[in-house]
């Protein structure tokens, strides 16, 4: 299944969605408020698969397929053929840093740059959505905990980012990074290891990689958050991006205003989003 | 008039503190849902101070001022004594890492040593809560956008902080800091910059600060963090430590279970809680 999460008529639902339309989920599980809380219940969700769908798509606007994650980690330097190129020591634990929910847009919505930094700069990513509460969850147990992939744009301001030791202010622009367009079940999926990633920007391939190539894979990023908190359903986990990005080309490739900027993984789809001019 | 959060019979609320109980404001403004969206109607809240108390402190469970803010953001090395004495450079801008909600408990809440690591250190601070929404504020008039203040216990994790560059994983273990008891307006907390911070481990003072002693103070903070999102009432800045942090003893002290730690401002009270271990 592809979940997604969307507005209607001005109010917030979640569903399936399928090339002849969404099937409404959140009218029909009412005692399920958002699909972070449904997702403790995929089989309910199973069991609306092939109902009728209830919107065009097209008469929907996306939110991110978790709308407002309280959790949303995100891992940086996590690409073996990255780290090389980068000349860094490969890490011996994940790197972690946090986006706030006000930082992602849907797909299909304008990322913005903003108005004190032109470094405006893509990060395609893999991100892995919970499903299932754990903590002190072993590796080899790790898959029966994720609800979902998903594409995810970790948009990035580089010198915000480097202001100082911790990241997290260059992460975290409002509206800076985009995730979507919809949470692929992992039956779907299929084994994320065999998907290939790709970030395009206004079409031509910028960056392209194996998930295989993750040095810190779903199963171990998932046992070593889950030693440091419960994993909850909705908790987000960006898995980290590869080479290419732009600020390590020389010229550096910065986003700017009328761009293009998608991310597509293998059997996930592709996320797409314009970039707009924070305004002035 | 010092606004707390609470449960009372199973039923989470918020209200004004006072000697001799609690009025709740959330039996009464039941448009507003939680404290952190009260904020933006102070003077609703400021009517209700002398209205009769519904409950006795004893008969209510705290929970942190803000409960489940989604903005938790954390300063790193921002008082200029305790940078002189780690030997580092002057930061140009603010250390920014978050915690996530479920990192903290309320005041009388045990806090919790987790299973992983027996380096758990105490850092008492001072917390700012937004009330008023902003963007690209000037610390000129930064102050018109803070609700209030309260006592705050970034506890973290050691080991975990230092695993990588980034501090967040040591900083966001569940239940592993502490932010209460109760946030004060700025009317009756006057000029932070007048208060001492002090924090005792089970009876001993083993930190103590002016917080005119900051490097960056509340306007430049909420100045710099405006630029990067809007502040919406309900954001919580925890302004960094200061000196004596237990990793930096020789011998280091660790927080262990039965240990009662306290951290109290002039004006805004004493944050206690108990040590307990993560549950085996």
């Amino acid at each position: 299944m592809k979940l997604v999460s969307f507005v209607t008529a001005g109010t917030p639902s979640y569903g399936i969605y399928r090339d002849d339309g969404i099937v409404d989920a959140g009218a029909r599980l009412s005692h399920y408020r958002d699909l972070a809380s449904a997702l403790t219940d995929i089989a309910a969700l199973e069991a609306l698969a092939d109902a009728p769908a209830d919107h065009d798509a097209a008469s929907v606007t996306l939110l991110p397929p978790i709308p407002r994650s309280e959790r949303i980690v995100c891992v940086g330097l996590n690409y073996k053929s990255h780290i090389a190129e980068t000349g860094n020591d490969t890490p011996a634990h994940p790197i972690l840093f946090a986006r706030y929910p006000d930082s992602l847009v849907a797909d299909g919505a304008p990322i913005v740059r903003p108005r004190v930094s032109e470094r405006f700069d893509f990060e395609g990513e893999l991100a892995v959505v919970i499903g299932k509460p754990g903590r002190h969850i072993q590796s080899e147990r790790a898959l029966e905990h994720v609800a979902g992939y998903a594409c995810f744009n970790d948009g990035s301001v580089r010198d915000f980012q480097r202001h100082t030791s911790q990241f997290m202010p260059g992460k975290t622009f409002d509206r800076s990074g985009a995730f979507g367009p919809w949470l692929v079940t992992p039956d779907e999926a299929g084994g994320v290891n065999a998907l290939q990633l790709t970030t395009r920007l206004n079409g031509e391939v910028v960056q392209q990689t194996g998930i295989d190539d993750l040095l810190f894979g779903v199963e171990a990023l998932i046992a070593y958050v889950s030693q440091i908190w419960e994993v909850r359903p909705g908790d987000v986990i960006a898995t980290g991006t590869t080479g290419g990005v732009g600020a390590v080309r020389k010229p550096p490739l910065w986003m700017k205003p009328g761009d293009t900027i998608e991310v597509e993984i293998d059997r996930l789809g592709t996320l797409t989003n314009t970039v707009i001019d924070e305004e002035r």
